[in-house]
């Protein structure tokens, strides 16, 4: 990935962050933990019912705090939570580990002064493998972990194993498997450190991780990033619903202003959260919860 | 399986049949397509909602159209349909393809006076690998899709591949290995043949199947039947929800009446064949709808 074609694949995706927000959302500039965010303020919100750590895509490479703005208004919308968009830090520049440090700096803010109980995660493409990584170093850390993590089309191998990669590389719009290949050598310039597990968190123990719901078009080279991780996570004894939406492309819940089954989806990752903060622990979930500690 | 321990499983899970039903539930005896069925009419069915097929379980060795009724009444009562559970032939007295035989004489009978659209398909562990089944020779056979299929630890490879038949052994309280093993022995008594595609769906071609729902506990040695149909249905552009319920064991739903997470599960698969039978073929069902005729 050469200067050029980086500033041009920026400058490109910066225009996700140009998408309409729900009328008199207000985005505000702030930080968590050292690492610039974005405050996102819809209407609806309630500082109370909990708070939405949202981490953008883009290959690690690309991609703002902003470029992830409409999906975390379209969720805070959803659930009326208080919703941060994060700044981490991207490749070429900083590599591996710094997005994961990132992150789990804000995390750990976040429930320093928030009950985990009342902080949910999501994110997509590898804002979506960076909330597994979060979730992975914050168990590793001692801390708690949050009530509920949402991803779409999330990257979680950056070893490349898939056969969707080459499998679906005809129908997927937006990425064929060089494409991938290129943003993770950005990500990890040593060649090696893909198996790592904040790298690669489809190949982690998943124990004690909190309930997932991952979505994923079927449509996608990064289609058995979701499928495996479902896998590896039910395997592991984690509470996870995986749907998969033949026909869709990468994080086509981008487009639920036009699409239905965009919009759809969103309703119900934000159903999801609500779910999830709502929850008493039952008998159901303390099996869960206690493997959280 | 000898005789005698034949007579003692069905008898043992005959008991499955006497769980309590839904204040006014009436059962009476029927017929599909000439297959002997229970029609179970709970207070609040609408003829005009549609109709729901149910396949038990049972390894496809033991188990009745009775045994059928507890969850078949609790998928009527929650999405007020007409609900049949089908008394398809068992081996070792019926082999394969018996049980498949049945179960499509059964559906064709109900397409033929039925809108396909207001017809739902549901199935417990052989049950919900018969329902898989019922798909794939419905396609076959020139018939159409029903509007979706929701299956509780649905059996769908007799081939016995999954690492979870003897990685979840030591926490599965129902079956090992073996005790599969020898369902399977029953229904293909030819040691071969687990590899067609009408006894284990796992392995077949899914293109053009209806939207399937998927519920499987992590305490379960068939666990990776459903995470495996999962990834093979999305690889094959199916509209697909895998709901993985940690700590739970081999169709949970049964104790839906004492445990909240198998209420949950029921509620929410009642919500998902509702869902599918409201729906108008919009733009996002348009792609599914086609590759289904």
């Amino acid at each position: 990935m050469d200067q050029r074609s980086l500033a041009e694949l920026r400058n490109f995706y910066a225009s996700f962050g140009l998408l309409p927000l729900p009328d008199g959302t207000n985005v505000s500039e702030t930080a968590l933990g050292g690492v610039p965010a974005l405050e996102v303020a819809v209407p609806s919100a309630d500082a109370d019912a909990g708070t939405l750590l949202y981490l953008h895509g883009g290959g690690y490479v690309i991609g703002t705090a902003r470029t992830g703005v409409p999906l975390t208004a379209a969720l805070a919308a959803g659930t009326g939570l208080r919703a941060l968009s994060l700044d981490y830090r991207l490749a070429p520049e900083h590599v591996f580990p710094a997005a994961v440090d990132d992150a789990l700096a804000a995390y750990r803010a976040l429930v320093d002064d928030t009950d985990p109980a009342r902080v949910v995660l999501a994110g997509d493409s590898a804002g979506g493998g960076l909330a597994l990584a979060t979730l992975l170093a914050a168990r590793d850390a001692g801390l708690p972990q949050p009530a509920g993590v949402v991803t779409f089309s999330g990257w979680f191998d950056l070893t490349l194993s898939g056969a969707s990669l080459t499998g679906k590389e005809s129908v997927d719009p937006v990425f064929d498997a060089a494409d991938i290949r290129e943003y993770a050598d950005a990500y990890l310039p040593d060649g090696a450190g893909a198996g790592g597990l904040l790298a690669s968190p489809l190949l982690a123990d998943l124990r004690g991780l909190p309930p997932l719901l991952l979505q994923v078009g079927s449509h996608e080279v990064l289609l058995d990033d979701s499928t495996g991780l479902a896998a590896r996570a039910a395997a592991a004894d984690v509470e996870v619903a995986l749907e998969v939406y033949p026909g869709s492309a990468h994080v086509f819940q981008h487009q639920h202003a036009t699409e239905p089954t965009a919009a759809r989806a969103l309703a119900r990752a934000a159903a999801f959260l609500v779910h999830r903060l709502e929850q008493d622990p039952g008998p159901a979930d303390q099996t869960t919860r206690s493997a959280h500690v």
